[in-house]
């Protein structure tokens, strides 16, 4: 028999296979979304259809699981990487081996079907069209649910652990509720305030100088282009390759140079998370960011506390200005004030800083009641509208800007959405902790990024997914999810800003 | 037992898997020389190795060995294209399996650190730190050549087939002897001649309308955008993944607008035959050209044939000149004289029209003489300069612009280079064919690029792999190889082009 460390290099080389597999299929998402030529998008999405099978074959192999067991009983003679990158691999082994094979290519089918029934339904804000489908999802999954383990407690939350690792329904809940006690009545009360003025956000801005003016932001908050590169898309996204190699897309619209500003600041927060993950976890399954949640607070804080702070834009204003003349009628304060504005709104991507997390709160809402039996599919679009009314004080005139607007459900992502709320959670948190240590503002007015990068690699980024999102958490600011973080920050700010 | 039938359709999904290996390695490849960021290209190359090692595995399995044997035993069963896929995976089974692969391994780490050593020795100018692996190189490939089934005649024949399949010395003997007899001659005339006047060869042209330019250009030939894309690369390149995306790569140099137009207009030959291979065959390994020799005889034919003719650009001169405000002081007769100019150089990939096939035979003459035995690697310096005074009557000062001028022996590739004249041969006897059913100057004339892509499309695209060059040039021309048309065409065009 070979002594057991040759095993370990085995399992190293069987898991680069599978990382290569997987970055290739990357290459090609990001290929169909950077210009692939559209004649050539079958073949492309046929490509992935036959890369991901032989991903999954490699996983799921009885070779893996062997080299799995193996290394699991030496577990206590493993590195702290090694034995992060086995327990890892064994959870996605798992995973897929646990739902019977032929089932989930079944569920990836009516996933695909269903995706396109909600296109139509939401065109046509038929929801009866999008029903039939949804109700099967929802039993597949309450079935894979059990077939994973289930035994106790909300079944939602083996959902809620895939997108968020530790996550559950009883977290979420006193999340939820200090939302619902402290952010609903401030939305409420702002309602009643007047806007300030703003008339830039409407203005024209050349495309070209949008650019330019994305790309020197992106470089001012610290993104390595040596390590990555900006293209655009339709839905800006990042992309990434281990450390060295993170693209990121943004998008530019005429009529709206806030949209490329910050789409290009958020993604750069998803990117430059992974451009610090430790070099030695390059080339192994855990070079990418832990969890949805971690990975939007780190875009979420560039986007929304650092890029809407004043702080920020001191040093970059004039030049801000510069590339787009009209600005110059705009003093720093309005212009503060403007990418600040709140307005309940009936969209989710469009929502603002204050108001998004109750856009979120309506679906987790809603979701867990779909997964305890407590609400039915056929209840949602009524269920809808007056969450929305209860939160945000908005109806959606039909339920293509209310309950079908997002594409999620219809592809079958159930328990994710939470995580872009949390993200704004966490983030606060991070903030908070980060400011014990050195005055962010003062960095920001600066226009230096090097403290907090810093900051941000040595308790966040440089661990990739050896650690668990609870686990960073706790070892960066010294507590769990503590949602009050957010609520005060959300308070200040706004209370400031409509001089409430 | 199965029905046969049905170990034809796991063939088809298995050369699918190993087809979407190949086009992920292409796109890795794409990505890396069109701006893939510089600290991710050591992870690219990496996922290259990995990939192609999937790939090579699937292809190599004794499971492949199993299809193809019943397959084969039902060949007289089989659809024509079905035929000629077995047949070809069967070709490139056979190639991988009869080297064992230990020694294949061994092989590419030589090439990869030949490469690099070839690198230095031309930045030095110093043949003798390269010879040791040269020398190495081609001791290896005699082995193989002998694995390989090699029983007599040259053994340069096995290398030359695995280019273009059918090619022998003595089919190149008697086509570079027409060369020597015809070509050499007629350079060593036009030297004692004067020049045109075409100092709009050395203007300067900006390159944003290059780029404009280029991209008009690929549409007025036929290129189709919507299966395909141009960007830039340091050596343009095209590459396939099917007919329905095939993608070109040109570059761009202030001071070098034709470097620009006709890199784009060889690319786009390149491009348009596999664009135009029958649908029927994507989704296979036999969707691309059938040889490096047919692939070259269409750039060269889109590029020279057409593209340097003066009925070309009757109906585009005027467009040229309305882009670059320079050229509105030369005629188009100039410009046609100035396009053609013919100087004998030193550097192959600079050479133009009329010399280029003579560069090409410098090296045929080497290698053939490497491979039969009758000179070593320690002799090349001095051959080399002997055949480039006689063919060209230009002598390198030193060897990095003599014999260490190519990458390609450097890398392993020997039995490459005469594809590369071979290609301008082909497209002249093409050339002849197609005019004896419709005068294609008369079509350039017009601008008119539909009757001639429908005659390449029915003659040679729509095949891909399923014909042999040979059999193509019959089936097209009535005639194999003929090297003839080739010297007939150049004879009749510099003749008149300096009044000899």
């Amino acid at each position: 028999m070979k002594p057991w460390r040759q095993y370990l290099d085995e399992f190293k080389s069987f898991s680069e296979r599978i990382l290569s597999l997987e970055y290739a299929q990357a290459l090609i998402h990001w290929d169909m979304n950077t210009g692939a030529p559209k004649k050539g998008m079958g073949e492309k999405a046929k490509m992935l259809g036959v890369l991901g099978g032989e991903s999954v074959k490699l996983l799921t192999s009885p070779k893996m699981n062997e080299l799995l067991e193996i290394l699991e009983a030496h577990k206590n003679s493993l590195e702290p990487n090694d034995f992060h990158h086995v327990k890892h691999t064994r959870k996605k082994y798992d995973q897929m081996m646990k739902i019977p094979q032929k089932e989930y290519e079944e569920y990836l089918s009516l996933c695909a079907e269903s995706n396109q029934v909600w296109e139509e339904a939401k065109t046509t804000s038929n929801f009866k069209l999008f029903s039939p489908y949804l109700k099967k999802i929802i039993e597949t999954l309450r079935k894979f649910i059990i077939y994973r383990g289930y035994q106790s407690g909300n079944p939602y939350n083996t959902l809620l652990d895939d997108y968020e690792e530790g996550m559950t329904v009883e977290k979420l809940d006193l999340f939820f509720n200090t939302l619902r006690e402290r952010i609903v009545p401030l939305v409420h009360k702002i309602r009643e305030k007047s806007q300030p003025e703003c008339s830039f956000l409407d203005e024209s801005y050349p495309i070209v100088k949008q650019k330019e003016f994305s790309n020197f932001i992106a470089k001012h908050i610290g993104y390595d282009f040596d390590a990555g590169m900006i293209k655009e898309s339709m839905h800006p996204f990042t992309l990434g390759f281990g450390p060295n190699d993170v693209r990121i897309t943004t998008h530019y619209h005429e009529k709206n140079l806030m949209s490329a500003i910050f789409s290009t600041i958020h993604e750069c927060g998803h990117a430059i998370y992974e451009q610090q993950i430790s070099q030695n976890l390059d080339g192994t399954l855990l070079a990418e960011g832990t969890s949805m949640g971690i990975h939007e607070s780190q875009s979420r804080m560039f986007e929304n506390l650092f890029g809407r702070s004043l702080d920020f834009w001191k040093p970059i204003y004039s030049k801000l200005q510069e590339s787009f003349s009209v600005l110059s009628n705009f003093s720093l304060e309005q212009f503060y004030k403007g990418i600040n504005l709140t307005k309940p709104s009936l969209i989710r991507i469009e929502a603002d800083e204050l108001t998004y997390s109750l856009h979120v709160m309506v679906r987790y809402d809603l979701e867990k009641a779909l997964f305890s039996g407590s609400c039915e599919v056929d209840d949602l679009p009524e269920l809808w509208n007056k969450k929305m009314e209860e939160y945000l004080g908005v109806v959606p005139e039909n339920d293509a800007v209310g309950v079908l607007q997002d594409v999620h459900w219809g592809s079958g992502l159930f328990g994710y959405f939470p995580s872009y709320a949390l993200g704004n959670a966490y983030a606060s948190q991070f903030f908070t902790a980060m400011n014990r240590e050195f005055s962010v503002f003062d960095e920001l007015e600066k226009g230096d990024f090097t403290k907090i990068k810093e900051w941000l690699k040595t308790h966040i980024h440089q661990y990739g997914k050896t650690k668990r999102p609870e686990e960073l958490l706790i070892g960066a600011t010294g507590e769990g999810l503590n949602p009050n973080y957010f609520a005060e920050y959300l308070e200040n700010k706004f209370t400031s800003l409509y001089n409430l």
